[in-house]
């Protein structure tokens, strides 16, 4: 079912190019093949021998030729339309097959000249290849041209997409496995193309290869009647050209005809939508192609079928140093691509491989677009001040923190308007988060329909919305990865929805700071709002704090979390987190009407210390240890603090509180663990050695345990939090759900200082008692008694 | 665009049928108003005024009322049809609208007796909702007839999958909000239909809602050409039926034929399939629903349009108890559905609002289906005899221990041919976790083209592959909640895309096991395998031993994690995880072959215990506390530890070395904290109070800290663990990587037991040796060094 039309704007390649692509493609596959079987001889100068081949056999072949495929005729495509492109491979594990057209180009040699464009070099290439102490068998940071990283499937569209927008100079190919299709998060994606602006961002072309199987099924999409397959990309708002065939020459012939024809279509679009004014949304082009698995490897294995089958997915051959027949077939398999020709006596590549190959910088193995750090400008972030609130007395003002953060991000859209190298991701939730000022800078990228009642949509707007934390989190991974800076604001619960995305990107930063050639790129900034202690509207079903215990398992050197409680804290930790380079930073923050504790000049020096006391807000006189630590993380858990410290100083004044803010929680991590953990003496002075600490923290409380074990003061720590006493209820019943309100904060400092004797057993009552008025008073009411609901601080 | 097909089987309502549905939708709707607005006056026997109405006003308008439609409309096919239907309530934030309707069936009064159906009862109906004490504001496990809590979107369509798999007399109706079409797991989870079998499923009937907007914003469907929306559903696999229009009568109509055509197809297929052997997947209809968001509220609030914009999304009327005008707008709006004429004097409902409502447990909140546990049986698990292996001595024979398990899940395989009440579901890694066997008892789950290359693929197979966690996860969800059992085997790494799913799934274990009439479920099983230890294929792009982390997060009551240390032991722990009901339980397991260390009897005797001491392996004489505790979790862990077990032996042997194996993780938690924990007399008989522990643990080592941190021994306590050093590397190597490796087991051994002396030295030389020989052994061969692949416990 080759597709007959023919390109408009380019001349079909000749005989000698075909021949010539067709050697480039030999030359790939080889290559491939030899990295998952050979540790010596590569270029098959003596007969193969058991000895040439690795003890352990790894790596993924099946996806490989049609990679290799791919990646040749961008080749093509790049060299003779001049194209600035970059490529996102979404079947990862054909590792192999990516590395093979680094080293072809000549692009991984020059970022590892250990590795050489010759026969010693194409040695160390197929030796280190998945084997220890070597490089991944999966495309990964390692991998020069990559922002992608193959492992979990389901995001190269999304990434593809991300690295396009606000780069209309760029084309970005992205191969879409079959397999990889059937994940939630790509199938989701094709819809990305209602946000892409022809004329502010570039083009993705994706190019879905069917090759039929998994790792051991078909593929649903390989097996639907080809008029449903169609229907479905229709639907998706593509226009599929497709290319299918088991010939070389012929599916040469019929792929760079399908790329051609795909890329004038893409060049009429933006020129109609960049010159002529045209605002209808494209059917941007598509291919589909499929060819069979483990194409020109193994047709049949012991009796078995493998080329065209899920067998070909991993090593097709197994055992080759211990089965000589197998070994016989590996010999012949390698010969059939015609070394001799492809590569010189000295390993060199041929000219004729080499043809199709484009020049420096437009090499798809050297592009700058995937190693964005390359590309990153700072980002023009305004002075604080212009947006700080003022606080004459802490604790008496309401602001709603992320409200003050929008007016923040609407400066820093402003000012990019015309580098356009910063965007903002949600979803939906942008305006239920407060960030709603950013519309006053710019508008939602909506490339769809547009109805009069609508607000905001713009084809050129930089927040993105879209019902899915999936492709938010893949979108701006691409757009972070490819040099721009980006801010992600989610409910707080939600965000568990990319655990597994994050992960991925985490474990990628972590091996590209190992990597010297690997720019720095802006972090990741998470803002969680809606968070777990206001889901008035919603109940239980929004609640989960844990977020940041999944963040806080990976690699220190990445992550960071910040637990601003109030508007100007939530300022400089936002500019922190803007200016900063390679991290993961997750920012929780309330969204409701808030107190504010610290003024601009306080939030700066305490957010630079991370922790510290509030000398203000306790009754130590620093003439000795205080006799007892309030600490607290998060806005509601230190509100529930102060009005404990308000309680203490009332009843008990005589005690010696200190009240110690967190707002950079792997500042309780042991120095040694974490760059940002206080070391032991520092950490003794905030929160003493032998002192109760009655730590309130905003999540579930066992993660200040882990972070805090090793302290001396750790048996002396009594933490509460969440601990999913959830439902629909008001702010202050939740707290008390779950033992984290201010009543019983004082509770737990008296059933922890020693000493206090008689006064004690009046203030519990004291306690006790309100606590019983709120459930009382909830009941009938359904709103927050008095005595809580116009607290405000009096110190 | 009302689809003008009639149905071919039933007759198209009269106008009094539909005069009658419409008074059921309209009381539906004046029930959802009241709900969000009313705390007192609930009939409006009185004029409105500020102090009936509620003083925090929360909950969703903008889709109660096209899920009142639709509730409306599948009453009318159930008691027409006499069908056996549930249904699944995509958009579950419009909790009110789903109440409603159970209120008016009666099926809420008889769940709660409290709330009647009369005016007393609607007071309580209306005054409970969203009120703290009272019910959440979204479908929730309290709601009758759910299985499916509003909440986190995207898994209505799986679990309607779910639902009706081996349901083959089942309808269940599935309403998708065009918001939640957007994520990632509802795009993929069209394609479910290439898995559902007309002969032994029955049938899903999506209804997708296009009610135009999310909260802030259009929805991507809703904006779509026509020709682009009818394409895309096409190619999902769907013959849609268009129901359209703003004018309730004609709305009505459509809507009835509009189901009446659907059913009469679904029908018709499983007709064909059951009786006439067809064997094409049909192309099942479903059903467009596009209505205004907020449909039948305020048409303008305030100069702006409410009705039909997002701004219905909510509170469409904010203020109401401190605005007149507002208040008087609320009025004329629950005026206008003219409830004088829906419920009698006494406040229940009319004989014309009930007429379309069902009997018995036909009704929608009153069935079975629904409330799963009410249909469960046992399952038929075998003897574990028949497949424990042999164990003559520990550490000698080497099983892979899910293949075992393979066996076991073929007999229930087998044993519920007839009863079909268990599936197992994997992302495409059932064969690859070697689980294989599966296969003799049942096939793969596939009703899309087969080839004859095609192994194990059939129509009415029990083994579901799809490379999507999301689909996996909520098909078995979906199954479980209507009252079968299953398994969900994963790569440990990826677990991590269903975070947030578990996360919902326990919060609704957690819910109904609090209510009296929620009959327990079978839990949620899942094995994960191909673990962080062995990704040799792989490497650090699929290594994440997190998953548990996030499990153990949750309400105690609810998760259990297993890490079963062998093959007899795995069988143990499955077969008592498949007995046990309610549970979230996580089994980590490795594929590889492994060590057997205990006898089905010992394993039997050690997983009752789920932690305990190897005497066997340990040193100790019984005389004294030991000098050492060396404890281990997880396969890998138990690998080294017994290997430095077997080290300390030869090199130290007056050293008395206690070996512990945990199995059940929770086993380490307060007693207070978890069912499982064991109480401290029992902690500190098996661990000491005050002898080092060297902990060898599968995850992340602070895990176990979390765990035990409250433990009188624990500042005794050291862990060793992943701390996310991975790459592509052997087995061995990765161990070392992390320090998890038996040589550093001893080393800590070494540097925690104190007097020593200078044997400790020369010990200490000979380990950092071997170490050193690895390193070099590994960079030259690539393989483990054979003191190491050779090894086998002496004891």
């Amino acid at each position: 079912m080759t597709d007959a039309r023919t390109p408009s704007g380019a001349s079909a390649p000749s005989d000698a190019e075909i021949a010539a692509l067709d050697a480039h493609w030999r030359a790939a596959n080889y290559l491939a093949v030899g990295q998952i079987y050979l540790m010596a001889n590569p270029l098959l100068e003596e007969p193969l021998a058991p000895e040439h081949i690795k003890p352990r056999l790894l790596g993924h072949w099946g996806t490989s030729p049609g990679l290799n495929l791919v990646h040749t005729h961008l080749n093509r495509i790049v060299r003779t339309r001049k194209r600035r492109a970059m490529c996102v491979w979404g079947p990862g594990h054909g590792g192999p097959a990516v590395l093979a057209n680094s080293w072809l180009e000549g692009s991984y040699s020059e970022t590892y000249p250990d590795v050489s464009r010759d026969r010693a070099g194409m040695g160390a290439l197929f030796k280190q290849f998945s084997f220890p102490g070597g490089v991944p068998s999966h495309v990964a940071p390692e991998t020069p041209g990559s922002i992608h990283e193959g492992g979990e499937l389901g995001y190269a569209l999304t990434h593809a997409y991300g690295a396009a927008f606000d780069h209309p100079e760029l084309l970005v190919a992205c191969v879409v496995g079959d397999g990889e299709a059937e994940t939630g998060p790509l199938a989701a994606s094709w819809h990305s193309n209602k946000f892409l602006d022809p004329v502010h961002d570039g083009a993705v072309l994706p190019v879905l290869h069917l090759n039929g199987y998994k790792i051991a099924n078909p593929t649903v999409l390989a097996r639907l009647p080809e008029d449903e397959l169609d229907a479905l990309l229709r639907g998706y708002g593509h226009d599929p050209v497709y290319v299918e065939g088991d010939e070389p020459a012929v599916v040469h012939r019929a792929l760079a005809a399908a790329m051609d024809l795909a890329v004038d279509r893409i060049d009429g679009y933006q020129r109609a939508a960049r010159s002529e004014g045209a605002s209808a949304r494209p059917r941007w082009p598509m291919i589909v192609l499929r060819t069979p698995k483990g194409w020109t490897g193994p047709e049949e294995v012991d009796g078995l079928p493998v080329e065209n089958t899920w067998r070909a997915h991993q090593v097709p051959l197994p055992g080759v140093r211990d089965n000589p027949d197998h070994l016989r077939q590996l010999e012949e398999w390698m010969r059939s691509y015609r070394p001799e020709e492809l590569f010189d006596s000295e390993g060199r590549p041929t000219a004729q491989v080499l043809e199709c190959v484009p020049e420096g910088t437009a090499r798809l193995g050297a592009t700058p677009y995937a190693n964005g750090g390359l590309l990153l400008r700072d980002l023009p972030l305004p002075p604080l001040e212009n947006h700080a609130v003022r606080v004459d007395r802490p604790g008496t003002v309401l602001h709603e923190p992320t409200r003050i953060l929008g007016g923040l991000l609407e400066d820093v859209m402003a000012a990019t308007a015309d580098r356009r190298n910063f965007r903002v991701v949600g979803p939906d939730e942008t305006e239920s988060n407060r960030l709603g000022a950013l519309y006053e800078a710019t508008g939602k990228a909506w490339q769809a329909e547009v109805l009069p009642t609508d607000e905001h949509l713009a084809r050129d707007g930089r927040v993105m919305e879209v019902l899915s934390e999936h492709l938010c989190q893949g979108w701006l991974e691409g757009y972070l990865l490819t040099g721009r800076h980006g801010l992600f604001s989610s409910y707080e619960a939600f965000a568990h929805i990319v655990d597994s995305m994050v992960n991925q990107h985490i474990k990628w930063l972590r091996t590209s700071r190992r990597l010297h050639w690997r720019a720095p790129v802006a972090s990741l900034n998470y803002l969680l709002t809606s968070h777990v202690w206001r889901q008035d509207h919603n109940g239980f079903s929004h609640q989960d704090p844990g977020f940041v215990d999944h963040i806080l398992n990976k690699s220190p050197e990445v992550v960071r979390v910040y637990m601003p409680p109030d508007a100007n804290t939530l300022l400089s930790t936002a500019d922190h987190v803007l200016r900063s380079r390679d991290y993961v930073n997750v920012i929780v923050a309330g969204k409701q009407p808030g107190f504010d504790w610290l003024t601009l000049d306080e939030a700066r020096a305490h957010c630079a210390r991370g922790a510290g006391v509030w000398e203000w807000a306790g009754t130590e006189d620093g003439s000795r240890e205080p006799d007892v630590v309030l600490a607290c993380a998060g806005d509601v858990p230190t509100l529930e603090t102060m009005a404990a410290a308000g309680l203490l100083r009332r009843h008990l004044p005589e005690l010696a509180v200190r009240v110690v803010n967190v707002v950079d929680m792997t500042r309780l991590l042991p120095h040694e663990e974490h760059p940002h953990g206080m070391p032991d003496a520092e950490y003794d002075a905030v929160f003493t050695r032998d002192r109760p600490v009655i730590f309130a923290y905003h999540g579930y409380p066992w993660l200040v345990h882990r972070l805090a074990y090793r302290r001396a003061g750790h048996s002396h720590l009594h933490v509460r939090g969440y601990k999913e006493e959830g439902t629909t209820t008001t702010p202050f019943d939740m707290v008390v759900r779950n033992d984290l309100d201010r009543y019983r904060l004082v509770m737990d400092v008296l059933d922890r200082v020693p000493g206090l004797g008689v006064r004690a057993v009046a203030v519990r009552q004291a306690m006790a008692d309100a606590r019983t008025r709120h459930h009382a008073w909830i009941r009938e009411h359904g709103t927050d008694m008095p005595e809580v609901a116009d607290w405000a601080w009096e110190g």
